[in-house]
């Protein structure tokens, strides 16, 4: 079982520890594990009416990720998909039932209406005022007269979780509860079933296939039909739930069982908003994991017809964060593009040494095309040479309509150059350097100047550094000796670009995944070609 | 491929635009698709400095979603696992940033280094001012120079995001988030990989192993290791984080890489809380998905050693509803069980009518038994008659303890003996039935009206209606005769059970799983067993 848990009895206690420890500040658990498992507000008075929901667990973070100001006052939990038991509803009960009364919001389940059931009836044997709501939202199976209650539920923890946080009369916030459940429809559809801890997962849905009208428990749909794309299965649970919505403006809910990505849940957000009912639904609530059946691949869709007021209670901030906050749709907000000044042509200009000093240069780059590629292929892809070749041949078919006597300018067109011409990281990393050597030749720096900063910005991108087998290892020294001359640095870049040859574990770039004795004696590519470049400028 | 997507090529764009148009109300999308995935805030006035992220997708809720006031003024957002382009990543910057300049937060890939990095000197190119901060808080192989970034970026979207609400000193900014980011470390572990829309998912890690230290791009872990439970998982992770960060407090942010149900985010946070470490904690973020990769089934842990400032800064409350809050951790909280009165133990008494009852009643179930059980075993499994015989002996042996002469009491106490001897549903249900028989009786209702409204209770709670083939179909028929005498009230009874037999879609409790011809031509067990008491009492 591929589940971080620790054992099967412990799964729900340690999660709501867990739960209680690190995500919400103002739970607590009662003193009763591990047969009682009742999560309860601590900031709570008993003041006004008192919420009580829970169930069997597995459906996090429902009921208890929900325990907070503005929704639940307690959540009653049972074991993996098992309804708690009537002790464990009555500690709930008493422990935070104060005059004002208590509501039980029951999901109808057979087990948790039996629980809850007798738990009230005791609970009124001991005084108190308690009454139950059960809900039943699903419309999986329209001519059932028990329906069950899935995500939907959540219309009435947050809705009447804003009525009781300043209400003390229990039939009030009944009857307000009532009137909820009636408005609300759900329905899901998954794609897999879902793995319970400690055993096996079953295997029910074939590829290609979903099942719709499933219930939280892993139980099956009410039928398998066709899968092909999100929109279709939107579209499938739409239709049928337009059927129990009445005309007007919706709320929809937009539940993850659980096992899917928020990319697939933002797909079907999407494929919501262009379905047949996207125009009619004026807030949402999700896409996001709200009552999970475990991991199931799945999602449901819950509609609720709302009032003003329901809108507003829908709104109303609460303390726990599980809940995912309504929000206003509309239409998608989506912005023009920013304009993006395109640079002016820079003003073709001669100069006879720079013309002739990228002659050089380009040249070089294409008689070594062969040997770089050799030189590649110990590491790489064997490209180098080729790759070089090519921007080579760009710069000097380029050339005459270069600004070639103002060097800020034209570093920042053979940068412009080398990022449309030279692919891969090379290319980028060289575009970089001469635009930041492009930089600071304008802000007045000299040419050496100019080069160190293109030097440095490429490895604060690139994240190498010297003796790491890159080109660098031939450019830093170059740079280092220019002052000196051309022939001191075409001696330093040599001398550099001979050492990659003995280092044997590149740690950066792509020799980096390469081992050992693939490398040792073969000078790094970049840095050879950078040597060559010095070599050949110096002897011009 | 079992994914709610449409197709492959679509799937980020159509995710951004259902989160765009769902869960947050301030945000918009630049109109730059298919090309340009770029989020940004809609009450955004670039008078401030610019915080803008982004990178492959397949990690939600980053980036998007964490796009909003007090995080990012913009997120860039790649094909799935694949780096945005140049161009992207321009019209982000080009979108947002002001003369107060923006902040580049990149995570540590060499893809999103060179394409931020190349846009960066391009947008500084047009005069933007722009500075990038790389983030390597991935500690999975200390000697590597170039520390992958991970979850625990999302301390500076959220602590940067804090103090760019405020702020127009880029160079303070960036020199802000590099302190940050300098105290933050991030280790992975996963029990599965990833399944990449539209490539087969790699089956790599094999049962009983995890992956340790892997990135968030489905690549392997630096090394897999046994793995047990979630205890000893978090241990191993909490043992290598240890050795990477300074003594005194810290916060952790627990993150779900996708697939992990809350219930095992629930017992790795407890898990945190018991690790070498968890005295340490001060506060935690999460556990939620924070950076996921896809469907992930694993988690990291970030752990960063905060200033007071810093802590200020996380409990800022900011717009995006991905963030899950920091909170401040301490001993688990929990409180003591609630006392439950134990009613007193009823005081006996006489009454040899109501003696005689009991003993006619039982008597007939004890009778019944096989009988029962034969009808029983036509719709379930065979047991309604021993079920019932067992609660019958079990109040024959209590009648003389039983305070008999007091209706009200006496129906409470049948209620508890029932709800302890007899199982099942019908065991809760009957307890449901006397428990309100009792309240309505010492509230002064005649015995009909408290009979009926421990029918009417049972019914709420059961669900059962006259016609669902339960026991209802006799009980109610004979409640209704009642006043006319137990002549009546027992022909009632029998008409009712026997009406059963013809019923043959039962719509509650088990026989409702049941097909129609298992049904036919048989009385239901309960409500037959309510005509025989009827009549047994009519005949004494």
């Amino acid at each position: 079982m591929k589940q971080f848990i620790n054992d099967r009895d412990s799964v729900v206690s340690q999660a709501i520890d867990g739960l209680i420890w690190a995500s919400v500040g103002h739970q607590a658990r009662l003193d009763g594990y591990p047969h009682i498992k009742v999560v309860v507000r601590t900031d709570w008075d008993k003041s006004r009416v008192a919420l009580i929901s829970g169930g069997g667990s597995g459906h996090e973070p429902s009921h208890a990720g929900f325990v907070g100001e503005g929704m639940l006052t307690a959540a009653i939990c049972g074991d993996v998909f098992a309804s708690p038991s009537v002790d464990a509803v009555l500690a709930g009960i008493v422990a935070v039932t104060g005059e004002a009364g208590c509501l039980l919001i029951v999901k109808n389940y057979t087990g948790d209406r039996l629980n809850f059931g007798l738990a009230a009836e005791r609970a009124r044997a001991l005084g108190y005022k308690v009454q139950m709501i059960v809900v039943g939202d699903d419309v999986a199976l329209p001519d059932l007269p028990q329906p069950r209650g899935v995500a939907g539920t959540l219309f009435i923890h947050k809705i009447i979780g804003a009525m009781a946080a300043n209400e003390t009369n229990l039939d009030a916030v009944t009857s307000a509860a009532e009137q909820i459940a009636r408005r609300v429809s759900s329905l899901g559809m998954s794609l897999d079933t879902c793995s319970v801890p400690g055993t096996p997962k079953e295997d029910r849905i074939k590829s290609g296939m979903a099942e719709l009208g499933l219930g939280i428990h892993g139980e099956p749909g009410i039928e398998q039909v066709p899968f092909s794309t999100a929109e279709d299965a939107m579209a499938r649970v739409v239709e049928r739930l337009a059927q129990h919505v009445p005309a007007g403006q919706l709320v929809a809910l937009l539940n993850n069982l659980g096992g899917c990505t928020p990319l697939e849940m933002g797909i079907l957000a999407d494929a919501l908003r262009q379905s047949q009912l996207g125009d009619r639904i004026q807030g949402m609530i999700g896409p996001a994991p709200i009552m999970t059946s475990l991991d199931m691949r799945g999602f449901s869709l819950s509609l609720f017809s709302p009032t003003d007021d329901d809108i507003a209670a829908l709104k109303a901030p609460v303390a726990p964060v599980a809940w995912p906050g309504y929000h206003s749709t509309g239409l998608l907000s989506i912005t023009p593009m920013p304009t993006i000044p395109s640079d002016p042509a820079p003003k073709a200009s001669h100069d006879p040494t720079v013309h002739h000093i990228i002659n050089v240069c380009c040249n070089i780059l294409l008689d070594s095309e062969a040997d770089l590629n050799t030189l590649d292929a110990k590491s790489g892809d064997g490209d180098t040479g080729s790759t070089l070749a090519t921007a080579a041949k760009s710069l000097l078919q380029k050339r005459s309509t270069m600004p070639l006597s103002d060097p800020a300018t034209l570093f920042c067109s053979i940068s412009r150059e080398i990022s449309i011409a030279m692919g891969g990281s090379s290319g980028v990393l060289m575009a970089i350097f001469f635009a930041a050597a492009s930089e600071s030749c304008s802000s007045g720096q000299t040419l050496r100047s100019s080069l160190i900063a293109g030097l440095k910005r490429m490895q604060e991108v690139g994240g190498a550094r010297r003796g790491d087998r890159t080109m660098i290892d031939a450019l830093e020294p170059a740079l280092d000796a220019f002052d000196g001359g051309l022939k001191h640095a075409a001696e330093a870049a040599r001398s550099g670009a001979d050492s990659t040859a003995s280092i044997t574990r590149a740690r950066a770039g792509r020799a980096s995944y390469v081992s050992e004795d693939n490398l040792v004696g073969h000078n790094d590519p970049g840095a050879e070609a950078v040597a060559r470049i010095f070599e050949g400028l110096a002897a011009t």
